[in-house]
């Protein structure tokens, strides 16, 4: 009967599984999983289907940023009265796209205007959504958002030390091939010569050797030499009508006194190394989505200034956060508060001593991003750079090139600088004038075209930002150990949300994730009130 | 003077570099560029500008593949009068997209439907462009194609050997950072032993152990261990709320037995580990905007029968290639001939004796592709495989998952098969219905949900495509020697191109710098003889 039904057409493998485990039980289940391949790494485990039971009960979110957008769809879905409270004029937060015409006024009154021209953005906040961010790619599928591939390794981007290499770029693909076949040639030759300190029989010493061959590119004598070498990191010419010129590896001390190799793995790893995507337009076209879409339960513009937790709910007062005023005072069954740590430990609040020691333990990153429109996309037209990244040793740290609108005519935007650390805390001390001319100063060093092709530019320096006073919460080990069960457990009325009460800092998964942990918490507990 | 024009305002680096030259000869040129950083790789050198002199000379192209197409439309632009011939209905040869509504016969007379959903494509010849091909891509700009990133390095798709790992296909991400985790180590102790075959200082010792542990996730103690391995290889479960769980890394030995380390180099190389574009839409995109373009100039269903060549032009006949009937015979001054080889060296022709010989030299490779729909997109929903390549020894070889159209709710094509060599002659003997339920076997072994998913299916095996019989040209170093001169040199008044006449075979690439080639060399031709 099973079988007969999975004829019938198309069936999803959630629905399939649905199926088995109501036929079959829980183990069942997971070799159903594990016979597909692919028992799930994911810690998302679908969409939220909340049982009745809370249906008229009141939440009060404090924020619209995606942790509290994501908690009011899913409450007002199972029938929460839902209110939020937004201190910006928009919802998002941190997921923020700054277009031509906007205006910024950071922390100590400066406004900056994005003079970009239309169809150009910079995204001040978070700019990828790894492959493995399910949560927030059921979201954006669920919204109809629009999701394109960014590129984050391209092998013609650079990677820079400004002291080595008499300052010249070099290739992404030059160092990884080269570090790569060196590594090879010397592990190969140390295979033939028995050396290695593992136990080798003869077939398996052949295979380690063939696959080291095809895996460094050596030749058939085991050297990184350069013809086979240039089929891994490129010509000195390029085949075209005639034959190609092979071009010649960089030493391997050159490489490791460069130092370039640090930036190798990053590309490759868990977090970036799959595909990446960015919602075509902005980051903001998902947050934007679901503002409209929970429009009616949204107030803007409103400063939380007092949470208070009481027997049976909590009241929360909040002023216009641009004109002030006196406070409003609003009260619900349960709060969900998604407002980050650098903020909610400068609000009167009775938390649990517990919980208030855990909001105030959590310093806030630095972290800062300028974007720059130059007049033509020089990038692509005289360097064949489309998309990716180049690292370098400046203070700007990253050039992050467009994984959009690749070979167009007009206008681009790079991420000109993208900063943690001792870098960014000196962008921080700066004028967005200073920090343009500094970051002017270290897109020119990498590419020398850029200066007179420079349009305008914005920074968005995240110690600076009014609503969130840093980038992200930065946890260390000791640290979650003490204060993150306190921190992410209900108080009793009141959930804490977002990146910063997650295992994943900094991205919006870790929000989502967080968000849909405290609606299951608060909704528990709304059952069982009843 | 110099610099106050560049102050002005955008100045392309083509015409910075113009400006250079003029003033300061080639070396100067060539300083500049070394400082831009970028002496280029590629053998296209621009757009071509031809002099003037050829004006109201006529040329007849046979062949309107993308090698034909781009002589034409140069020839035209500098004045020629140009005629092409084209054996099938369409412009662009094997540049060729099937959508739904399309038929195609195949040698031997069987007919197949291509039953795809509207929006739905299939590439049955090129399909990837990679960064460098800078012909191509200056071509995609000036007729306006957009151009959109293609991946084929997915951490997430799978390499899969039927007969290890009890069949069941790993993770690229798996095997590449399990393998070079295991190389890092082994090679990381035999350094700190001393062991390896080259003079290794203090300093330089510290740094490869420091570089190695970068680059193969190694922990403080040179181990390729779980926690810091899972950094690299992905998570038994990602971190949410709650802290990851790691995941334990493949024995070397496994990875050695498997060879799935065979196809790890690949994605990384040179021709396609950088940025790889497809047309949005199809690779028809651009060869159909440049036949619209020629409209005028093209004669289609025409299969060219003979060419002569005589003292002051070339002759060629044709017949209508569907309907036959008696030959016709055009006449021109010139002649740039794109048919492959294969089938010239069935047309009878009075090229030289050398030429006639490289032209019967060349064998073509054989090649298959099969394209089916499914139902929905299982492999994004079940198994977070967006875009990239699996890779796998049942005779399908390769799996293609759509770079386009990302978390898309409806139906989807992949490029199910994709073979050369022994696999791709056994298709070539099978009928297309036994070809597709060859590759769905293939394909469920992979994905076991995809047979209940299959919706329909079409195949091109490319020594069985009436106007190529054959894939492309496949050339020997030695035959290259022997003959390739004689091929590309004109004859002399009939110079052949396409990707056959070419260092870059197989490539759209190759054609069109033969082509550019074909041109210059009737144009210098063209104007000593007036």
């Amino acid at each position: 009967m099973l079988s007969g039904h999975l004829n019938a057409g198309a069936v999803s493998r959630r629905e399939l599984l649905t199926m088995i485990g109501a036929t079959a039980g829980a183990t069942a289940m997971y070799h159903a999983m594990a016979t597909l391949g692919h028992a799930s790494e994911s810690p998302y485990n679908g969409p939220l289907k909340l049982d009745r039971g809370g249906e008229g009960q009141t939440v009060l979110i404090l924020g619209a940023g995606i942790a509290g957008l994501v908690a009011a769809h899913e409450l007002v879905k199972a029938g929460y009265k839902v209110t939020i409270l937004e201190y910006n004029n928009r919802p998002g937060g941190r997921a923020w796209t700054l277009r031509g015409g906007d205006k910024y006024t950071e922390l100590g009154g400066v406004e900056q205007s994005c003079d970009f021209d239309h169809g150009h953005y910079f995204n001040p906040g978070p700019w990828r959504i790894p492959y493995h961010h399910q949560a927030y790619l059921a979201y954006a599928r669920e919204f109809g958002v629009e999701m394109e591939a960014f590129e984050i390794l391209n092998g013609n981007a650079y990677l820079h030390n400004s002291k080595k290499f008499g300052g010249k770029p070099q290739r992404f693909r030059h160092i990884r091939s080269d570090f790569n076949g060196a590594v090879a040639e010397l592990t190969a030759k140390a295979v033939q010569q028995n050396k290695l300190d593992m136990p080798v029989d003869l077939e398996t010493k052949e295979l380690l050797l063939e696959a080291l061959k095809s895996w460094g590119a050596l030749d058939s004598g085991y050297n990184y030499s350069p013809a086979v070498a240039s089929e891994m990191r490129g010509f000195e010419r390029d085949p075209g009508v005639w034959k190609e010129a092979p071009s010649t590896p960089i030493a391997l001390n050159d490489i490791l006194n460069s130092r370039l190799w640090s930036d190798l793995s990053f590309p490759l790893s868990y977090e970036f190394g799959g595909t990446i995507f960015q919602p075509k337009g902005g980051m903001d076209r998902l947050v934007r989505k679901m503002g409209q879409s929970l429009h009616e339960f949204i107030r803007y513009d409103r400063k939380v200034t007092e949470i208070n937790q009481r027997e049976n709910g909590v009241e929360v007062t909040h002023v216009n956060s641009v004109a002030g005023g006196n406070p409003t005072a609003v009260s619900a069954d349960w709060c969900i508060c998604t407002i980050p740590l650098s903020i909610l430990a400068q609000i009167k609040s009775n938390f649990t001593k517990e919980k208030a020691a855990a909001v105030s333990s959590v310093p806030y990153a630095t972290g800062t991003k300028i974007g720059i429109q130059y007049k033509r996309r020089f990038w692509e037209e005289d360097e064949q750079i489309y998309g990716g990244v180049t690292y370098t040793d400046l203070p700007n740290r990253q050039i992050s090139y467009p994984s959009c609108d690749y070979l167009s005519k007009g206008k681009g935007v790079l991420l000109a600088g993208y900063t943690f650390g001792a870098s960014s805390f000196q962008y921080t001390a700066m004028s967005p004038q200073e920090r343009l001319a500094q970051t002017r100063i270290s897109v020119n060093a990498i590419h020398p075209q850029a200066e007179r092709e420079f349009d305008n530019g914005i920074s968005v320096v995240w110690h600076r930002v009014p609503f969130t006073l840093g980038c992200y919460g930065m946890w260390t080990e000791s640290n979650r150990s003490a204060v993150f069960s306190a921190l992410v457990d209900m108080d009793p009325r009141i959930a804490i949300a977002g990146e910063h009460a997650s295992h994943l800092p900094a991205w919006q998964e870790g929000s989502i994730l967080s968000a849909l942990h405290a609606v299951e918490q608060i909704h528990q507990r709304a059952k069982s009130s009843k």
